[in-house]
C-alpha cells in the first residue's frame, strides 16, 4: 500500500470541504501516476484511522471520486482507479527555471528573451531616480475621502461594474476643463480616452498606427519604453536629430523625400532624456509637414504639468486645425506613479478604436480611481497639489542644480531645466557609471548607469538625475555619497 | 481691429496666470490664422481697456509672445506677428464627427471599424445581464478598511511608486496559498502574474503566443471577447465542436493530424457561453494531446469560485505535468467587475515575457489594490466574502431555475448549471430576440439580444440569463416583464 498517511495531508481551516480534499489528492495522484488505472484504494475504514478522519468523509470522497468519473466501484472487491484511463506518464521533474535552455513544452516566440534587469531603486536608503514624483506629497487622505464617499453615496453601485472602456465619463468632462484652462485645448469628452498613465497611450497608439516594416520617426536619444513598444509592434525606428531646439524638423523633412513616414513620435516640451525643448518654429513646420505627408504626431507631453518659469508652451495639439496629432498626457506622474492614470486625445474615430482595443487588453480602468480623481480636480484639489508641489520641485530643483554645479563642476555638466523633474546630466568620459552605480549602492544610494539612454545610435555618458522625490537632507546625503564614489 | 473682446476671454479662476492666459490666445488666434504673419497687435493700452485688464499685464504677455518666437518688437512702430512664420491657412470646420466617410487627417488602418455597440445595461431599471456579480454584496467597507491601513501604515510609501509589472508580491504570495487551498494548484509566485481582470490574461498570451496566420483551436461557441483577441493579432481560429461532455476531444485529436495548431483556448469548468464542462476522460486525453503534439492550452477558469454542489472539478493546470497549460482567473468576477485584478499562471519564462510585454501596455497594475486585496485574503475576508455570495447565489438560481420552468416552459430550453452565475437559455425559434430586447427596454429590463453569443459557426437562439446581480423581488419583476413581451 503507497504511504497514505504522508501523501494524504489534510487542512481542517481550509475553504474546500475534507472530503473534496481527499478527492482532489486522489486525483492528483492518479494524475500524475502515483496511482495507476486498475489500481485499488485502500478502504474506507483503512483510511479513515490512517489519516484520522471519519470513515464517512472517506466515503463521500470516494463516492465524489467515481462520480468524477475517477474510479470506479466492484461489488464485493472494492474500490479501483478506472481501468481504461489514458495512460499516464510518471511525475516530471519540477518546472526547470533556472536552465532557460530547456525545451519548452510549448511552442511560443519569446520577444522578450533579454531578462529583465532587476531594480534596485527601492533597495537602497537613498535614491537619485530618473525624475519621479516625491509620492509623499500626493494627497493621499483627500483620495480616500473621495473613495469612501463615493463608495457611500451610490446606491446600486455603479462604480463597481462593467463601465466604458474610454474611461469614466465624469473624469473625461472633467480632464476637459482641466485640458482647456491649462494648455488652451479644446476638445470634447468624445476625442478623450482614460489610459493607465501615458504608457498605455503609447502602446494603443502604436498598436493602431503602425503595421510590422511601417516607419515611425523618433527622437536619435528618446523614451526608452516608446521606442520598445514601436519595436514590438515590427515598426521601423527612424532616428532624427534632436538639438538645442528640439528635434531637426529640416532633417526630418529631408527624410520624408526618401521614405513613407506614417508617425513621428515627439515630447516637445522636455524631451526624454534630455530635457530640451522645440521651438515654436519648429513645431509648426512639424504640423506642415504632418498635413503634407499625412503622417500622424504622437505628442508625449507627460511633463507639461511641471514648469518653474511659468512658461509653459502650448501643446502642438493646440495649434493643430488639421487633426494630425494624437495627444498623450499623464496625472500619475503628477499624483503618484502606481495610480495609473493618464489620456489619449486625437479624432473620435481614433479613439474609438482605441477603446476598441482597450476593451481586449482589460475592457477598462479603475472606475473608483477615475472618479475620485475627477471629484479632485472638480473641488480643486488636483490643483492644490500641483501648485504645491510645483513649489517644492522649484526649490529642490534649485538647491540640486547649486549642488552640482558647485560639487561636481568638473565632472557633471548640465543646464538648469525649466521645466520637469530631472537634470539631464552629461558625465566626464573618465567616469565609468555602471561602477560609480555600484559603488553608490553599497553606499546605501541607488543611482542609474546610463545604460537605459543608450540606444544603436545614442550613446552619451549621461543619465537622467531626478531631484523632485528627494528632501534637501536627503539631497545633500544623496550627492554627499555620490560625490565620494566618483 | 479684430474683435478682441469677444476673442479674448480670460478666466481669472484659472490655474494659469492672466498674462499666460492672454499670451495662449494670442498664440491660438496666430495658429488658427486670424492673425496673419506681419499683423500687428493692438497696443497694450488699447487692448487693456477693451478687455478689462491691467496694462503691464498685456505687456508681460506681448513679452512673453515675443520670447516664445512668435511676435517681434519694431521700435516706434509696435508689435506684429513674426513675418517669416510659415503660412499657416484659416482654421478648419471642427473636427467632423458625424460624416465617418470624410478622409482622415493621417493614415491608419482600422481594424476596429465596427461601432461599439451602444450598451443600454445600465439605462434600465432592471437587468438580466450575461452573468455578472451582485456588486452590492461586495465588501467595499472592508476594501476601503484595507486602503485606509495600508495608506497610513507605510512610511514611504512604495505602494504609490513604480512597483513590478508582474503585480504585487504580497498578492501573488496569498494568491498561491488560495491557488493551493482551493484547486490543488501548486505553484510559485515567479510564475504568477497578476493581470486587469481575466481579459489581460488572454490578451497577454494571445500576444504571447500566437503570430498572424498561426493556428488556435476554440469551441464551436465560445467567449466573443476571446475569439475577437485571437483574431486582433492575426490567428486562424479552428472551431471544435461542443457537445454536453464539453470539448469534442476526439475531433481535436483529428484536426491535429491535419493541421498544425499554436493553442487551444478552453473553458473546460463552465464553458462560455452554454455552461457545459469538460468530462475528466477529455480532459486527460487533451493534456496527452498538447504533450505530444507541444501546442499550449489556454484554460480559462473565471468561473471557479461558483460552485453550487460542492463539486469543484481540479483545473487542466492542476494535473498537468507537463506544463502546457497557461492558467487564466479572475478574482474581479468575484467581487466587483470594475475592481479588475486577475492572474495567470504559467511557465517562468513565459510569465517573465508577460510581464515584459505588460510593462510596455501599462507598466504595472494598482500596488494599492492588489495588496488590499492580498490582505483580505490573508485575514479572511475574501472567503467569507465567497462563501456568503455563493450561499446568495445558490438561492438566486433556484429561483430564477423554478421561476423558467414553471413560467417559461413553451419558450425557454435550460439545463440547471451547477455553478456560474448564469443560465444558457435556448429561445424557441419563433421569438425574435431582438424585438423582445427592444420591447423589454421600453418597459424597463435590459435584457440581451443574442446576438454576442452568435458567430460565423453558431448561431443558436439563445442568450446567457444572469441570474446573480438579482434579487428575489427584483427577479420576480424581471421574469414578470419578460413574460409579458414574449
Amino acid at each position: 500500500m503507497l504511504p497514505y498517511k504522508s501523501l494524504i495531508q489534510i487542512d481542517r481551516n481550509a475553504p474546500v470541504t475534507l472530503h473534496i480534499q481527499v478527492c482532489n489528492i486522489f486525483i492528483l495522484l492518479i494524475t500524475n501516476g502515483t496511482l495507476q488505472p486498475s489500481d485499488i484504494l485502500p478502504s474506507s475504514r483503512v483510511l479513515a484511522e490512517l489519516i484520522g478522519i471519519n470513515r464517512n468523509t472517506v466515503k463521500l470522497a470516494y463516492e465524489e471520486l467515481i462520480s468524477q468519473g475517477w474510479a470506479e466501484s466492484i461489488e464485493r472487491k472494492g474500490i479501483f482507479v478506472l481501468s481504461n484511463l489514458p495512460i499516464i506518464s510518471k511525475p516530471q521533474l519540477p518546472e526547470p527555471t533556472l536552465n532557460k535552455n530547456v525545451q519548452e513544452a510549448f511552442i511560443w516566440t519569446n520577444k522578450f528573451s533579454n531578462a529583465i534587469p532587476s531594480n534596485n531603486l527601492h533597495k537602497a536608503d537613498l535614491a537619485i531616480d530618473a525624475g519621479f514624483p516625491d509620492v509623499r506629497l500626493a494627497p493621499v487622505d483627500q483620495l480616500m475621502r473621495e473613495y469612501r464617499s463615493i463608495s457611500r453615496k451610490f446606491y446600486g453601485k455603479n462604480f463597481l461594474k462593467y463601465g466604458d472602456s474610454k474611461g469614466s465619463q465624469h473624469l473625461r468632462s472633467s480632464l476637459c476643463d482641466y485640458l482647456s484652462n491649462t494648455r488652451g485645448l479644446n476638445v470634447s469628452s468624445e476625442q478623450i480616452i482614460i489610459t493607465k498613465g501615458s504608457q498605455m497611450g503609447i502602446y494603443l497608439a502604436a498598436q493602431l498606427l503602425l503595421q510590422p516594416t511601417d516607419n515611425i520617426a523618433v527622437g536619435i536619444s528618446n523614451y526608452g519604453f516608446a521606442d520598445d513598444t514601436f519595436s514590438y509592434v515590427g515598426a521601423n525606428l527612424l532616428r532624427v536629430p534632436i538639438d538645442a531646439n528640439g528635434m531637426d524638423i529640416d532633417y526630418l523633412e529631408a527624410l520624408l523625400t526618401v521614405k513613407k513616414i506614417k508617425a513621428v513620435y515627439i515630447i516637445p516640451h522636455h524631451h526624454f532624456p534630455t530635457a530640451v525643448t522645440t521651438s515654436m518654429e519648429r513645431r509648426l513646420k512639424l504640423l506642415k509637414l504632418a498635413k503634407e505627408h499625412r503622417f500622424a504626431i504622437i505628442e508625449d507631453d507627460y511633463d507639461f504639468d511641471f514648469h518653474y518659469d511659468n512658461k509653459p508652451y502650448l501643446p502642438l495639439a493646440s495649434i493643430d486645425h488639421n487633426h494630425n496629432v494624437i495627444y498623450i498626457g499623464s496625472i500619475s506622474k503628477t499624483f503618484a506613479p502606481a495610480l495609473r492614470i493618464g489620456f489619449m486625445i486625437g479624432p473620435t474615430a481614433f479613439v474609438e478604436a482605441a477603446a476598441s482595443l482597450r476593451g481586449l487588453i482589460d475592457k477598462q480602468g479603475d472606475t473608483l480611481l477615475e472618479d475620485a480623481f475627477a471629484m479632485m480636480f472638480d473641488n480643486g484639489e488636483m490643483d492644490r497639489h500641483f501648485r504645491k508641489s510645483l513649489k517644492i520641485y522649484k526649490q529642490r530643483r534649485n538647491l540640486f542644480c547649486e549642488i552640482l554645479k558647485s560639487e561636481f563642476n568638473e565632472v557633471i555638466e548640465f543646464e538648469i531645466p525649466d521645466g520637469g523633474l530631472a537634470v539631464w546630466s552629461n558625465f566626464n568620459q573618465k567616469i565609468d557609471l555602471i561602477k560609480t552605480a555600484e559603488e553608490a549602492l553599497k553606499k546605501g544610494l541607488y543611482i542609474e548607469n546610463g545604460h537605459f539612454y543608450k540606444n544603436e545610435s545614442f550613446s552619451a555618458n549621461g543619465m537622467r538625475m531626478g531631484f523632485a522625490s528627494l528632501n534637501e537632507s536627503e539631497m545633500i546625503a544623496a550627492l554627499g555619497i555620490l560625490k565620494k564614489v566618483i
